[in-house]
Order: structure tokens, then sequence, then C-alpha cells
């Protein structure tokens, strides 16, 4: 019931939609490696089970999780949430799950991109990462949905945002880099971005957060709020290296027209006080060679664009910065007049390595 | 979207319909443990490709599969098979698996008995099986199902037969063994099947089939085909120790009436010629302490009533004893009349210690 289809979503007339647009659910994935998540994972695994529930408030909630730890998921999530058996690497399942994308007459499928955990052997984050490749595919099966799967093109879901009207933002930094496609150039790049997510401008920023070790996935630094209006990372401090990426981006989005030919409306979300790791959360990470090591001192990519916009609800990582954590949620809410705005102190997530967006994946909703 | 629910099937109203009743679909584990199946277990991959392939043709199909094997088992199955990643100690859905009941609403949920691989410690066929006991659970949560949790009653799937209407008929060899629940009564034991498959009337024959290992499960001997009708395993040899356990079946099955005061038709499957392990069929199978060894000259306890109902076929496992084999499928073609006899060379499943009804678990249609 699952059939890999060798077309393009774009030669088919499917298209990704925009994350505003309506979500039959929502899937993550249950942290557990402890050379990554401190503590043997138990702190992250409590602000995964906040995530969840909060959006499971909004629209249904899939959480995937190793054989090992099945039992323990099952009985901390609350019922309203389906715990499912998906073996991965780690719990980043904006990167490794599936794109979904949808046509005109209800059909859902997904994309099955190739992941190499953020960089393979030349600057991966963690060794090996088989598990993490197969989730897509393993997700398409669940829901009994036909994907296209990509023989050797690498991207992460967080590494694209869309408007589902023909625009697709991405930052140079990621999907340029050596580490992920070097043998295609930025047209043949292009090229794969518009058959499958069926877009038809790409908006190349340079860079996204400033020490993102993802390299600076657009998720980071912007998010897509509706057709025509985006919500950019800043900062007003000249002397950190992010205002020279923020205001880069600001430029350029500020100057490209979408795919409709409209001017771009972008917001800014200032980002908090660095967020730095002390001694006792790098001391609670297991030491591993081939993982990128947590050390005291890190400044981590705290960014308030890498939130999840849920069915009725805005999901906001926030980081106990009592000023910027306000602001960002009254401008978001301003942007987002109809949506409750759900606050979610993200510490512990951010010290893995990402946000609220990076361990979330929309399915849209296919009977609109 | 799984919530386990503490009262039981009889109180809400839930029975376990009989499996000649229509199926949404039928359930399956990808046989992968070395120790049970020979070379690698290739061979009986193979054997259970192919009964997923004919029983996908009259329902749907779902295999279970390790991360592993996962791509292994995608790959060579075809793509109207669904394959979803649920760890398991072995390959026996029937016994592992949740059995299903439905109200007349068009409600369906699962009960998840305690397994303990067909006798725990005392004469469990091996050791762990933890990942066994978990799959009806993952099950629920896959197809979104509330479920009924057992905390301690330990049953398999393949000891119980039903026919939906209120009679269950199970072997005294199993349930009464003190490898399962030692410390329930013969009344208790029956109180449990009443409450959790909602039936009024056991009927306990004394045996299964010969040499069965587990316990002599009472679906190698019997089959409830219809309401009041029943197949069982016979021999007219009367040498053979299967003749007094199939004979004193017979008498027991002519004699009972059932839940609705019916007297019961007993149609006789002539058991096919002994079934005898070979050296090369043994040397094939890795040698495990704590698994059931699988030794030159052991005979398999081959039967024609462990078939599968599918919609519309009965899936027939045959064991090239040309006689037999053909017996089997005429007089199964009368007792089903309206249902095609599709019939699969099984010696490879049987070398692993049971047969298609064994490794299948039926999903019934709540719709009906």
């Amino acid at each position: 019931m699952s059939k890999n289809i060798l077309s393009t979503p774009r030669e088919d007339g499917f298209r990704m939609p925009g994350e505003f647009e309506k979500h039959e659910g929502c899937w993550m994935i249950w942290p557990e490696r402890t050379d990554n998540w401190r503590l043997g994972a138990k702190p992250a695994q409590a602000a995964f089970i906040e995530v969840a529930k909060v959006i499971s408030k909004y629209e249904p909630v899939t959480m995937c999780v190793s054989d090992k730890q099945y039992n323990v998921a099952r009985e901390l999530l609350p019922s309203d949430i389906r715990v499912i058996e998906v073996s991965s690497d780690d719990a980043w399942m904006r990167d490794v799950g599936p794109t979904f994308v949808i046509n005109d007459t209800g059909d859902l499928r997904a994309v099955d991109w190739r992941f190499n955990a953020w960089g393979g052997l030349l600057d991966g984050l963690y060794f090996p990462w088989d598990k993490d490749d197969k989730i897509a595919r393993k997700v398409a099966n669940v829901e009994n949905l036909d994907y296209y799967k990509l023989e050797s093109f690498i991207l992460e879901g967080g590494s694209i945002h869309v408007d589902g009207e023909g625009t697709c933002i991405v930052t140079e930094a990621c999907l340029l880099d050596e580490s992920r496609n070097p043998d295609l150039s930025k047209e043949e790049i292009e090229t794969y971005l518009k058959d499958y997510l069926n877009v038809s401008k790409i908006i190349w920023l340079k860079n996204g957060i400033y020490l993102d070790e993802t390299n600076e996935h657009v998720d980071n630094i912007i998010h897509y709020c509706a057709p025509g209006v985006v919500a950019l990372a800043w900062t007003d401090d000249e002397t950190d290296p992010q205002y020279d990426y923020s205001k880069a981006a600001y430029e350029i989005l500020s100057n490209e027209m979408d795919s409709k030919g409209r001017c771009i409306e972008v917001v800014k979300l200032h980002i908090p006080d660095h967020v730095i790791v002390t001694k006792e959360e790098a001391d609670g990470v297991d030491s591993v060679d081939g993982t990128l090591p947590r050390m005291e001192g890190d400044r981590q990519a705290a960014s308030y664009a890498n939130f999840y916009i849920a069915n009725g609800a805005i999901i906001l990582p926030i980081f106990g910065d009592e000023k910027h954590d306000k602001l960002a949620a009254e401008i978001l809410q301003t942007v987002f007049p109809d949506r409750v705005i759900e606050t979610i102190y993200a510490r512990e997530i951010i010290l893995g390595g990402g946000n609220i967006h990076c361990i979330t994946q929309q399915q849209p909703d296919r009977r609109e």
C-alpha cells in the first residue's frame, strides 16, 4: 500500500503546502542518545513530552520511539498521543522525516530525501545515520502513502521553507556546502527543489544562525508565516556575528519577489540573550568519539524563528530571557491573530542542537 | 489515540468475531531468528512472502519487521503490502498479536494478553520474549485503537477458536498447563475467556496435535469454519498417538452444544504423512542454548487445520503429500463453497514450529 513512485511531485501535480495550512497531525521522535542529550536524555524527554502535549491540544501527535524505550515513552505520554516503534539515530523529525506533498483532489504523498546526518563523513554530527535515513519511508508505510524516494539527493526538511504557492527559501551555507551534494551545481539543486516541492522560485539567503551546527538551516533564521510574510531572527547588536547574517537576509528578503510577484513583508524576531552551555550541562553528556561534543561555554544557536505552527496555535520556544521571550510572543500574536501563542521553555532542546521546529514535522490535511 | 481500557470487552459490548467474518486486513511478522529458521531464515522468508502475497489478493496485509531487516523486507515484498517497523522475538503473529474485538456500532478494539513464549521459564521456546509481549500494544497504537491490557493473564491467540456467537474452543493441554497461569483454576480461566472474548460457552478439548511444541494449541487441531461447523485434524492410523487425541476431540465436539444450543458438525481433515526434519534442515539452524533445538528425525506437528480464512479465500498449507493435500483442499472447498482454496507448500513454516494460521492475525471489519 506504499509504492515508490519514480516520477516527481511536480509532474504529478503534488506540492508541499505551507506549514500554516491545515494539518492532519504532527510527527515527533523520542530523544534517546546519551551522547547528545544530557543525563540519559531524561530532561530532553520531559521537554519533548511538553511539546507533544501542547501540540496534541490542537492536532493529533504521533511519537516515534525505539523498541528499547517503547514502554517508557508509552507510559510517560498521554494516551491521546500515538506511540509507534520507529528506530532513529536521534530525534530530529523535521530533518529525517518525510516532506509531505498534496494535490488538489485530496491525495497525500511523501518525499523521502536522502539523509547524511548534516554532512556525512565530512562534517556530519554522528555516525552512523542509517536508521534516520529509513524514517521517511517507514512513516509513509505506516500511513499507507505512496512516496518519492530520491536515490542520492541529500536534503533535510529544516533546510527549506515554502509558502505553498510556489516559493521556497533556503540558505547557501547549507545547500551549497560540500558536505551535502558536492557534485551538483546551484542550478541542479534548484531543479531538485522545483521538481520535488513543486515550486518555481527559490530565494537564496547567504547564512542562517551563527554557530548553527546544521550548516545554518533556514528554519532557524526564518519562518514562512503566510504567503508574503516571513519572520526573521534579528539582533540589534552590531558586534554580534549574527548581525551581518540577519542584515543580509533582511536585505535579500526585502528586495526579492516571491513566485507570485509579491513583495515579502519581513517581521523581525530579536534573538534571545546568548544561551551558553554550563559545566553541569556539558558534564551530563556522554563523550563519544564521532559525535559532536557538547562543551562548557559553547554558544547555542537559539532563535525564536524555530517555532512550530499547529492548527490554531504557535508553539514558540522561549529561553528564560524575559524581555525577548515576551517580545517574540507579542510580535507573533500580531502576525497570527487567530492562533494561540503557546510558549515552551526550550533550553533542553536547544542544548541538543535544535528547537521546536526541528523536532516536529506536520502532516498536511488532504481534505481541504 | 490508543487508550488502555480497564473494563472488559464483555462489559463494553465488544466480542471477538469469527475468523470467517469479514476482515479489514491481516497482520504478519517477518521471520528472522537463525536459531529457529534455517539458513539465516531466508527459506522461511520466501515462504512468508508467498503467504503474504496470496492473502493480499483478498485483503490488505501489514508485515511487521525489525529495523535491521526493514529494507530487506520492504524490497522483497510487493508495494501493496504495508511494511512497518515492529521488533519481535520471532514471527508468530497469531500468538503475540492483539485479539481484535468489535461492537455493533462499528468500533474496533484490541485485547493485549500477556505472552511468555509458550511457557516462560518452565518450558518456553526461547528467552527473552519481551519484544513479542509488546507487539499487541504497538499494533493497537499504529491503528489508533483503544486496548485492553491484561496485567498477568497469559494467553496466545492460537490457543483459542471462536464462532463469534458466544462459543470458544480450547485445549486443556495448553490452557491448564502449569507454564501458563498456574495460580488460576479452570473456572477462573473460563472467566477470563468469557470476559475478554465475550463468550458464554467454553468447549474444552483434551489435546491438540501430537508433539505440538505450543503445548498443543487448539488452532492446530481444529478450525471454526462457521457457527456450528468445525474442521478437525484426523488420522485413520490407530497406531499413531494422534489417533486417540483426534478421536477424543471428535467425541467431545460431537456431543457438546455450542452457546446457541446447536450441535456441532465436525469435518475431518486427515493429517499428512509425517513431516520429519532432515539432517540438512537441522544443520541449517543455529544451535543456541535456551532455544528449542531442531533435530534430525524430529516429527513436526503438521496439520491442515492450521489454515487461514481470508476474505473470499482459504489459505491452506500443503506438505507434498499428494493424496492428503488434495483431499484437504477438496473437503475445504465443500465447507467453503464461496471461497477460493489457495494452497501453499508450507514445509519451511512447519519446520519453525507452526503454520499459516500461526503466522497470521485477522483484523475484523468494523463497518459490517
